[in-house]
């Protein structure tokens, strides 16, 4: 019966892999430490693959730079992104693990009093963390920039030190620290309901269930393919909002975890994203964003939009909502709007594009899906702009990209 | 701009009623009466016409019992149910105005610190409200079923009053008052998002937006049609989810507001429910139950299947979320599972029905809309059992005593 015992959640320690894109020393690391050094990472340098990255002690990873992304996959290399986020799922593909959680290495964690009375006070806040240092004793020394909320001081900022701080999570309402990578793995093994919206939302939640009214036939839910997690601090605006709403900070913490429905598109944001690579793997690239390409920002919209229709077509479940994480620093909304300006046009025919995407009966895996849905783009989405014919291409060279890894991993 | 600006919600006090079954004196109403003085009432008495219902002073309200439904629409009453909280719709033909909000009366506040110490002592639990009265310099006596939890205690259940009680309603977990009724015409007077899920959800509430991503052509969002608020205590569970779960309480406060997308069928509850009557007043139809009829405990579900399928032809949209009541008193499971067992296999074949159910652009009006769903009933699940057939008749009628009430009124 859903819901009516609660066991302890797996780690999953061996069956999944953290991704993470950067082109910086990874000292955020340091921050998930309690919570990531039991598991492998995948760290995919973006960028200049001569600069070293510091990694910190301690922790189990591979790291892949442009070289050898070049070496592995040969002239299959063009499908993956170059000095652009998107370059992580090159880290999906060579993974060997049932699980993907990956992270953006600007998202921290939520940690320390201190910086939460800065926050509160009114007329400071801590708008990002510049580094973060961990003492041989276990104490944080971490630096902030403070930013003045009153116009009348702007230009005033400044940065501290918080020396000694103790290392806290973003916490839930009850205070308790959240563990966003354990929240994704209970929703990723418990089973998702896209065929019909439970106003109590996720049943299988303990203290939850079906209502009243809810069909039983449909109360075995679907296989769960995909968690989105939520960000608090920094929301996810586009370039234009954030130039509306510099200021906007979201404190909301939304109790919960919902089912996208089957049928509903929605924008999935790669920066805290768990799935499961064995049902929905494939169909994870984030397209060709970033050097050479004329739009930016919407490698994660993409993915997200095609793995949509392939979950509905495939009968998986997409979820929303819990974990939330800390996201520290907002990007610069000038270069975004030049990354999305194009995006921003081009996607009022995307949506449309993707709402009325049909897969034939024939496409019954997530390979053959994708390569049906590159065939529907370059027709369709051709008209509007070349790159969109060269987007295909990459989509098909992607597939022949992961079942060559994949198949000769085997 | 949406969210840019925070107004105050508008009363609408001279276009809102609040229409309420019952089959017993109102006293509960003592418990809303900060939240409903203001506005009228229509009470839809239920049962034996002669017997007198008490309401509590100084509140402004019509009731209708039986005679009056029959004296009022003639032979056409027999589309409104009998013996059942169905009957409620009977409210909605007859009132003038745009808005309606219904609740049941058993949803009485969370109201107390005396009390909710009892529920969290562990022990024992504050089951249900037995009887209020207001004594004349404001302080509450509220006599309350205590339960113990312990099975070794059971059948030892006492009665307590409680004296001197300061009305509190259910709380948010800021500690806030929650005023259910503001929160619907909040819901209700800003637009809907049944298009494209936003993963900040409500994007006009304040403090959030759109997300990165979203299409810009569907920011204006549709109007909202239905605001179908929650509850917490005794959750809206079906008879045998409450036989399995007897103790089980809805604790979760989640603060949000969602559109239900379109193409996506939910599970609606009748006791905490708000709509614009103009827009799809004539689709709130809560069927045949009770009396005389196979089934009960489906009024809600029909009407919520029924316009769902039309606001998603119409365009409008339909909110669940956020207000929370508090349900003081669970409905006995075994009489529910005689109302229900019908219900629960015949939903089986509903679902799919509503959920494939097309209305021909032809069908411009609510009432247009609703005709044609009565021929496809009559069609396809009249094959089922012949119940249908008679409800969808029922359907039928039900338009034409609306339209005949509604244009003569003008």
């Amino acid at each position: 019966m859903a819901g009516s015992s609660v066991k302890p959640t797996p780690v999953l320690k061996d069956e999944l892999d953290i991704v993470i894109p950067t082109i910086r020393n990874l000292d955020f690391l340091e921050m998930w430490r309690p919570f990531f050094e039991q598991y492998h990472l995948i760290i995919v340098q973006d960028g200049d693959p001569s600069k070293i990255i510091q990694v910190p002690e301690g922790f189990d990873y591979e790291l892949y730079n442009r070289n050898d992304i070049n070496r592995i996959l040969g002239p299959k290399a063009s499908c993956i992104s170059f000095k652009d986020s998107a370059c992580r799922c090159f880290g999906y593909m060579v993974s060997k693990k049932k699980y993907i959680y990956t992270i953006d290495d600007d998202c921290f964690l939520w940690f320390l009093t201190e910086l939460s009375q800065f926050r509160s006070g009114g007329s400071l806040r801590a708008d990002s963390v510049v580094s973060v240092s961990v003492s041989g004793d276990g104490a944080w020394n971490i630096m902030v920039d403070l930013k003045f909320l009153d116009p009348l001081f702007h230009g005033l900022d400044f940065k501290v030190i918080l020396r000694d701080m103790k290392p806290l999570v973003a916490k839930n309402p009850s205070g308790e620290q959240i563990n966003a990578l354990e929240q994704h793995i209970k929703n990723l093994l418990s089973p998702s309901t896209p065929f019909f919206f439970n106003t109590l939302y996720d049943p299988y939640r303990e203290g939850a269930d079906f209502v009243r009214g809810y069909p039983f036939s449909l109360r075995e839910g679907a296989p769960t393919a995909v968690s989105h997690g939520l960000w608090l601090n920094i929301p996810d605006y586009d370039a234009p909002t954030q130039l509306v709403k510099p200021l906007e900070r979201n404190t909301r913490y939304v109790d919960t975890v919902l089912t996208i429905p089957k049928g509903t598109l929605f924008p999935m944001c790669g920066m805290n994203l768990g799935f499961n690579r064995e049902l929905i793997g494939p169909a994870m690239y984030f397209g060709l964003m970033g050097d050479g390409q004329p739009i930016g920002r919407y490698d994660d919209m993409w993915a997200g939009w095609c793995m949509k229709v392939i979950c509905d077509h495939m009968g998986y479940g997409v979820k929303t909502g819990l974990p939330y994480i800390w996201h520290s620093k907002a990007s610069n909304p000038f270069v975004n709007l030049k990354k999305e300006y194009k995006g921003i046009y081009w996607q009022e025919d995307l949506i449309p594009f993707f709402q009325s995407a049909v897969l034939p009966k024939e496409c019954v895996t997530v390979q053959q899906c994708y390569i049906e849905l590159a065939k529907q783009v370059k027709e369709k989405l051709g008209k509007i702009d070349p790159y969109f014919i060269k987007l295909a291409d990459a989509m098909v060279t992607w597939i022949e990209a992961w079942d060559e890894l994949n198949s000769t991993a085997k």
